[in-house]
């Protein structure tokens, strides 16, 4: 495997045990990739993890994976093996296989409102990253005007009820980097929390679980990632310690 | 209702019989509502078209459906009611709301494989709208040589096997306008039989489909349509037959 490192081109292929286990190949920084490492560590399923350099893919990814789109998830065990990508089709794949711990509502009604709001989230997370990069934040906060609104109707800790649903998760990369926006934009930065009364206990509440804390990244980590990439030379390794 | 025709601003809210049947807000030349009509037909299941005026949407369209997009389903007997969007997502709900007449497969892995071709299908979709609008057709034909792959390995008279699934519906809307883009493109239309073998046949086994018949159009009312809407004034209600 990697040990965290970014495999580029030129690496040999990873060393990764012949043990049936799920493989997901994975960018340490990429909003989608946590979407699947979330789904993944809240379902408490095993899997490896072969972080991949983005700007300079390893060739053999593409025989595993002819796209070399990445999150992708490689199912060792069945015949192919194929190899799965988009986050969102990823998760509710795992959630269909792995019924322990179900994630998305098994009423079809129930089930097809959270994917609209999950597919709406497309449009929040657009205008993510037009803030990121510099631009107008506020139509970033009318996008999460709908969550905020969503939660408070349903009148529950998460948007799942009393603990994580698929929508938490679906959400949550965009949500975590809030504070990445904060540095981003120091002054500039106008979060309301009376705005956002009960979105911000949900951020709280969903800093405490444990599939969030298992991929969580300090925004300093993440600014520092941008920098670099902003630069010219991402650092996909930053969070890799030096090998003793 | 509206006998077909396209109700645009102004027009009265459309009289609906209180019958507990689904409503569908459509547009009769829009292959994404297309794809929600071959659905409800492939499964006879019952329901109400609502045809909309999409260059003047009527204003109580914004009362039934906030974004105003179509299609749009409205389930007129459950609590709301609620009204669902995207066309993937309605079809998704209806194969699992309805089970009569399976349309995805029930295995996780081989629906998650449908999905991903009915995915992977929105790039030969982007690929067909610049073709029909005089750009290089050969990025379409290239989008379609993964499907023609795809059914030839499957050695299967449909994607869905012995007879149609998801997939056959999803990727038809734009199947059937080949025959436009042969109208449109005259000599410079250079599909070739040899290319796609297996679609040729699949093209001919689809035009005979109950549900693909009940919605097909002729390409020189696509052809009329696109003229009309090119000159700004899009002709919606090419179809309506004249009041006797």
């Amino acid at each position: 495997m990697s040990n965290g490192r970014h495999l580029k081109k030129g690496s040999p292929t990873p060393d990764v045990p012949e043990d049936g286990i799920l493989r997901l190949y994975s960018m340490r920084f990429c909003p989608f990739a946590q979407r699947v490492h979330l789904v993944l560590d809240a379902k408490q399923i095993p899997y490896h993890t072969i972080y991949i350099n983005l700007t300079e893919k390893p060739d053999w990814l593409y025989d595993i994976n002819p796209q070399g789109k990445v999150p992708a998830l490689e199912l060792v065990r069945e015949t192919g093996p194929p190899v799965l990508t988009e986050s969102l089709l990823i998760c509710e794949y795992l959630d269909e296989q792995y019924p322990l711990r179900p994630l998305y509502p098994r009423d079809p009604l129930k089930k097809v409102q959270e994917k609209l709001l999950i597919e709406r989230f497309g449009a929040v997370l657009g205008a993510f990253f037009r803030a990121s990069d510099g631009g107008d934040i506020e139509p970033f906060w009318c996008g999460l005007d709908i969550y905020e609104q969503e939660l408070s109707l349903r009148g529950t800790d998460f948007f799942g009820g009393e603990q994580t649903g698929i929508l938490d998760y679906m959400i949550w990369p965009w949500c975590e980097r809030l504070e990445l926006l904060k540095l981003q934009r120091g002054d500039d930065y106008n979060y309301d929390e009376l705005r956002f009364t009960h979105l911000t206990k949900w951020l709280e509440r969903m800093k405490r679980d444990v599939a969030v804390q298992a991929f969580y990244m300090e925004a300093e980590v993440q600014a520092e990632f941008l920098r670099t990439r902003s630069e010219g030379n991402p650092n996909y390794d930053l969070l890799v310690k030096a090998d003793v």
